[in-house]
């Protein structure tokens, strides 16, 4: 399937009801920001055998790399609006695979309720290389950032962490004895869930927040630094999935381990005690786990306790993909 | 270098005074569009070896990654604003090659005064492969698209047409022979000069446009499949370089190779007779050359006429780059 079919005959459909697409036949789509609104931008690209696996489900890629995106969103606390798709196709994708893309792609886009926008196709690649930028909107000056965490403030974490870790081991076959839950975690690796309806509920409330892409503890330092801050994080109180509560336990190491994986697209928030009660509420509402796993305090770097309260080390400057 | 230590040690102080970018601490970008005026977004993905050689210059790269965007933004007539970069790393890309490719960014950036907002960099990828995302605006509704063209429009061309296609040929060593201009024509492939000024100047005045990047005719025909139309060219016409002619001289075949290029990054303009002339001062004051090659007419797909006036067999769908 040549680059220009595969816009014209799977892609253009998908923009039917978005007339700034232009039918993806211009080279730009034209969109107009609604009065009040900032517009929030970030763009992740992602590779074959990089940061998913060659041989996962393509409508998964898609969708992939679409939550991935929309996370970065919903960190800021922003709605999402649209996406440019860049695919750099390499020889082995074939139009089975593209048809099975577009459509995961699609069913996302909607669940999400993105517009496709507009993007760029190229071939002849060695391996499969997606890039997508997102847009989002926020109203004006308020999106929330790394940057603002104030000494005092508490560290809250959405959902659970550590399971795409332990599901990248699944797949790769490193966890032969330990088939509890195993399609859970796949599925958390494959399928992360976006928290947007949690970023609504921290605009005026939190201080500052971050996806955690490269592992909660990095991603918790990085609002550290930013904030010219300390982080505390006490791993007794990881919010751990059942079936990673089965790998982990109580082990200081493992979930040291499971703190330090990539890939959760959970957030972390830093907020003030005093604020924390009226959007723990808004968040239960939203049937979303909140857990309070540290503080952000005077100081540098990152603080890391496990059980009895032992510091434990931190070697891990941040998880790379491989 | 990590691609940690690569944001923050060479692409961070780019950002130094774009609040916008906020220090690529954060994963996105944040920006108030001025009422009034539409965001006007495009996207291209450029890879090594495939849109562009493996051993040339680093800051040729970054500038030409740029200027392809810039002239779909060129031919929207929209103003640029800023870009996301996207860098995907291959093993063989050092420190050395990275500083030489940032300071050439830096410098188109400055030069077309667009702001650095943000973006995302992998690793690991078997070829360098950049992906750019640039941002431009128009006021309300008058960006220029593929769609309007009217029967009995004329067809424009910026600059002189070919010259990139027959530079990539010298750089591959496919024109031992051709030493007349060669590095003009070498650099017309690496450094595009997007038609920004040209395209403020069509605002109101054009019907459509597109940038020639897969060659003249294609272009030319996306812009009459698009307003359902037919595009007549007439390569006597063709406004060539004097490396161009030299190369060319009156051969319709070689007029038709040329015109069958790509890379070009000029503009391709639908303007109404009527309205040419007015076009055609502003253009002499930008001191842009602009030729007149043909004209829009009922009908569909393209003719292609030739010396004497006989029709060309058009055999090429569009460049594809290799």
């Amino acid at each position: 399937m040549r680059e220009f079919e595969f816009i014209e005959q799977l892609l253009a459909p998908l923009t039917a009801s978005t007339p700034e697409a232009r039918g993806l036949r211009d080279d730009a789509a034209v969109i107009s920001v609604p009065p009040g609104q900032d517009l929030v931008l970030t763009k992740d690209m992602m590779a074959a055998g990089v940061h998913f696996l060659e041989d996962d489900p393509p409508e998964s890629i898609a969708a992939k790399l679409l939550r991935v995106n929309l996370s970065d969103l919903a960190a800021m606390g922003a709605e999402p609006y649209g996406v440019l798709l860049g695919m750099g196709l390499s020889p082995n994708i074939g139009e089975d695979w593209l048809k099975r893309f577009v459509k995961g792609l699609e069913l996302d886009l909607a669940y999400f309720r993105v517009r496709l926008l507009g993007g760029d196709t190229i071939s002849k690649l060695d391996r499969l290389t997606l890039s997508l930028t997102a847009l989002g909107t926020t109203p004006a000056d308020s999106a929330i950032s790394r940057f603002g965490a104030k000494a005092g403030d508490l560290i809250y974490v959405t959902g659970t962490i550590g399971d795409a870790g332990l599901g990248l081991q699944v797949l790769k076959g490193n966890l032969p004895a330990f088939a509890q839950g195993a399609d859970f975690l796949v599925e958390r690796y494959r399928l992360p869930e976006p928290r947007l309806a949690v970023g609504f509920a921290m605009r005026g409330k939190a201080h500052a927040c971050a996806d955690v892409s490269d592992g909660l503890i990095v991603d918790a330092r990085r609002i550290a630094d930013a904030s010219g801050l300390r982080a505390v994080l006490d791993l007794t109180d990881l919010p751990l999935s059942e079936s990673a509560m089965a790998w982990a336990g109580t082990s200081n190491e493992r979930r040291l381990d499971l703190a330090s994986s990539g890939d959760d697209y959970e957030l972390v928030i830093a907020i003030n005690p005093a604020s924390a009660s009226d959007f723990l509420t808004l968040c239960k509402h939203l049937s979303v786990r909140l857990t309070c796993i540290g503080r952000f305090e005077k100081g540098r770097g990152v603080c890391v306790l496990g059980a009895g309260g032992v510091v434990l080390p931190v070697t891990y400057q941040g998880y790379e993909h491989r």
